[in-house]
C-alpha cells in the first residue's frame, strides 16, 4: 500500500513539473465562467497590474467607418476590477447564444487568457473562445450526437505540379455505409488555409449537429487551400512555420486547379459524380472563387453558395493572367449557368460588409434577366459569426 | 482597373478588419527568428514593460531536486534587452537541433508570443514552440516527402458503453494500396489525449520522415483516448470546454476496454490481424498501460515499448478494482508473456526520471529470469524530447 501510495505521490510531483509553467500565476482560476443566466465572469491574475482590460465581440461594438465601404464592428473594451490575491475580474450582461472571442490587455499589454486552453487562429491571430449555449451555441459545440470523422489528406495537383493539403469532413456512417455522398466543396477566405472552416467556421460541429437533427444530408465536405502559392496551411508542409499572412489566389491558378480537387475527391471517396451530388460554397475570396467556379465548370455544381463573396476583383478580360479563359466573357457564362437553372443559387451577405454593394451588382444583374437565385441578408459585417450562419442556412438546402 | 484597385483596396481594409487584434502591438515583428548559425532572437513589443524575460527548454535547464525522487529540469530564464519602438530584443547562444518551447514574462506577467502562431498544449499549459533545424529537428519538422493521413475518427466501447475518440495516422500511399498494413498502439501519459502525441510527440511528421527515408516500415499509427471518464480531449466531446486537467485511468478500466480499440481498428483499417503486425507502446502512465497490455493480451502484440513508464501503480492483487483480472498474477504473466518470447520488449527512460527506480526494478527482475529486453537510458527526466526520441529509436525497430 505504501509503494502505492509513494508512486502515486511520484506522479502528482512528475505532473507539477511538467505543468509548471501553466501553474505560474493561474493556479485553479476559472475563466470564462459561464453562468446559468448567460453571464460571463472573466478572471485574470495580475497583482502588479493597473489596468486589466477584456476585449471581444461579446462585448456592445463600436462601429468603425471605412470611408467608401461603410463600417465595420470593432470589440468594445470592459475594465476588470481588483480583487484578493491581485485576481481580477468582470461578469459581462447575459449573453446571447453565440461563439464569442476575447483576449485581455494588462497595462496595454494584449494577452490570452492563460486559464482558457480553448484558441482559435485567424491568420496570424490567436483568440481565446467560448460558445454560449442556445441556438446557435448549440450548433458550434459538440453534440451528443454521432460524429463524423475529420480528415487531413493529401492529393497531387497536375496544374500546380506540387502535393496539396486537404480537410475533409466525411459523416457518422460513411465508413460503414456502402451509399454514395454528395459533396460540398467549402472554400475559405483570404489569409485563411484548410483549417479555417473547421477551426473558425465550427463546421464539424455544426454538420454532425444538423445530420442528427435531420436538418441536413449526410454529406461529405471538402475543404481545400485557396493559396495556390501554398500546399498547406502554415507550418503543415516543408515550407516550415512562416508566419501566416494574408495571401490569396485571385489570379486563375485556383481555378485551373481545381479540376485536380474534384478529380481526387471522386477517386478517394464514395461520391455521387454529377451536379446534383455537387455544391460549391465559399467566403469572400472563397465567395468569387464560388462564383468562378459555378461559370467555368458548367454542369458540375447544382448547388452554389456566395458567402460575403469577394466579386469584382477578377478583371472581366482574362488578359495577363496565367489562365486567361477563366475570367474570359462573364456573362455568357453566367447566362449558360442560368440556362441550365441551377437547383439552388444562394447569396448571402451582411448589411454593414464593405463587399455588399459589388454583391448587389450581381443581383441586379441576375434580377435583370430574370435568373432565379436565393438571397439572405444578415446583420453585420464581413466576420465569421456570420459565416456560420451562412454555412449553417445553406447546408440545409442541398442535397435535397 | 479603377473597379480593381479599388476592391483590392477594399479586401486589404477588410484584411486590416479581420485582423485587426494582430495587428495591435507587433506589427511586423518576427519572433523567433532562426538565424543560419541555430542561434534565435525572440522579440517583444512592450514599451511600457520594466523588465521582458524569454523562459523555455532552449536556455540552459537548472536542476530542481525532488526528495526520494532525484530532480528534474526546471527551464531557465534570459533577460530581454529593450530597443527601438519598446521592441525587447534577446538572441540566444547557438542551439543544438531540436523543437523547443518558450514563453515570455512581462514584469513577472507570463505570456505567449504575439508574433507565433504555433503552440503546443500540454494538458492546459500552451507553449510556444520552434524548431531548429538539423538531425533531430529534420525529423520533427514537416518534410518535403510524402505525407499520410492523419484523422479524428469515433468508435464505440462496449465495456465503457461510449463512443470514443481515436487519432489514426495512416501511411502515404495507404488509401491506393490493396496491402494490409501493422498498426503501433501509440498511448499517451498522465493530463494528455488522443492528441499529445500528434501534437507534442510530432509523429505524424517523424513516421513521414521516417517512412520516406526507408527507415521505418509504412505503419498504421492509433492513438487512443487513456483516460476512460471521458469520450475525447477537452472540448472534443458533448461534455464541453472544461478546463484540461490530470486525469488518467489506473483502475483496469482502461485495460478492459482495449478489446474494443483493436475490434474497431481491425475492422474499419486494412491491419495485419495477428500479433506480428501489432505494437503496443506508451509514455508514463500510457507505459504502465502498455505494460499492462503486454500482460494481459498474451499473443497480441510482438512489439513492446515502454517510454518512462509509470510501473508500479498498479496493485499486485486487482482487488477492489473493476476488473481485478487484469492487475492478478503479475510474476506469472510476465513468465507467460517472455516464454513466447515477443520479437522485441523495448524499455527506454531518461537518467534523472522520477520513474528510473520503478523501471530499474523491472529490469533486475527481467534479468534475473534471463529474459530477453533493449534498454535505452538517454539523459534528462519525463520530458517530450525524450519521447520523441523514444518514438524515432522504437519505430525503426518494429515489424521488421
Amino acid at each position: 500500500m505504501k509503494r502505492i501510495i509513494m508512486t502515486l505521490a511520484a506522479v502528482l510531483i512528475a505532473f507539477a513539473a511538467n505543468a509548471q509553467q501553466s501553474l505560474w500565476g493561474n493556479g485553479e482560476i476559472v475563466s470564462p465562467e459561464i453562468h446559468p443566466d448567460n453571464t460571463v465572469t472573466f478572471r485574470f491574475q495580475a497583482p502588479k497590474a493597473i489596468r486589466v482590460q477584456v476585449t471581444g465581440d461579446f462585448l456592445p461594438t463600436q462601429k468603425v467607418e471605412v470611408p467608401g465601404y461603410g463600417t465595420y464592428d470593432a470589440p468594445g473594451m470592459a475594465d476588470l476590477k481588483e480583487g484578493p490575491g491581485g485576481v481580477w475580474e468582470f461578469t459581462s450582461d447575459p449573453l446571447a447564444s453565440e461563439l464569442y472571442n476575447y483576449h485581455f490587455v494588462v497595462d496595454g499589454l494584449e494577452t490570452k487568457d492563460p486559464n482558457n486552453a480553448y484558441l482559435q487562429r485567424d491568420i496570424a491571430n490567436l483568440m481565446n473562445y467560448f460558445i454560449i449555449p442556445g441556438e446557435k451555441g448549440d450548433l458550434y459545440a459538440v453534440g451528443d450526437v454521432p460524429h463524423g470523422t475529420v480528415s487531413r489528406v493529401w492529393y497531387h495537383s497536375n496544374v500546380l505540379g506540387m502535393d496539396r493539403r486537404l480537410s475533409v469532413y466525411t459523416p457518422a456512417g460513411y465508413e460503414t455505409s456502402k451509399e454514395k455522398y454528395p459533396v460540398l466543396y467549402l472554400l475559405h477566405g483570404m489569409g485563411g488555409d484548410e483549417e479555417a472552416w473547421l477551426c473558425l467556421g465550427r463546421t464539424a460541429e455544426i454538420m454532425d449537429n444538423l445530420i442528427a437533427k435531420g436538418l441536413a444530408k449526410p454529406m461529405i465536405i471538402v475543404m481545400p487551400n485557396g493559396n495556390t502559392k501554398h500546399q498547406a496551411a502554415p507550418g503543415e508542409s516543408a515550407e516550415g512555420m512562416f508566419k501566416p499572412y494574408n495571401s490569396g489566389s485571385f489570379d486563375t491558378t485556383y481555378e485551373a486547379h481545381f479540376k485536380d480537387v474534384i478529380a481526387f475527391v471522386d477517386s478517394r471517396y464514395r461520391t455521387i459524380k454529377k451536379a446534383s451530388g455537387r455544391a460549391v460554397a465559399g467566403l469572400s475570396m472563397g465567395g468569387g472563387h464560388s462564383f468562378e467556379l459555378s461559370l467555368n465548370y458548367p454542369g458540375t455544381f447544382d448547388y452554389v453558395g456566395l458567402f460575403s463573396a469577394g466579386l469584382g476583383i477578377r478583371r472581366d478580360n482574362g488578359a495577363g493572367y496565367p489562365y486567361p479563359e477563366f475570367y474570359e466573357n462573364t456573362d455568357e457564362k453566367i447566362d449558360r449557368l442560368f440556362a441550365n437553372n441551377p437547383k439552388l443559387y444562394y447569396i448571402a451577405i451582411g448589411e454593414t460588409d464593405f463587399l455588399y454593394d459589388s454583391n448587389k451588382a450581381l443581383r441586379e444583374k441576375l434580377d435583370a434577366k430574370g435568373y432565379k437565385y436565393e438571397y439572405f441578408e444578415s446583420e453585420g459585417g464581413h466576420i465569421w459569426r456570420n459565416w456560420r450562419i451562412y454555412l449553417t442556412k445553406f447546408a440545409q438546402k442541398i442535397f435535397k
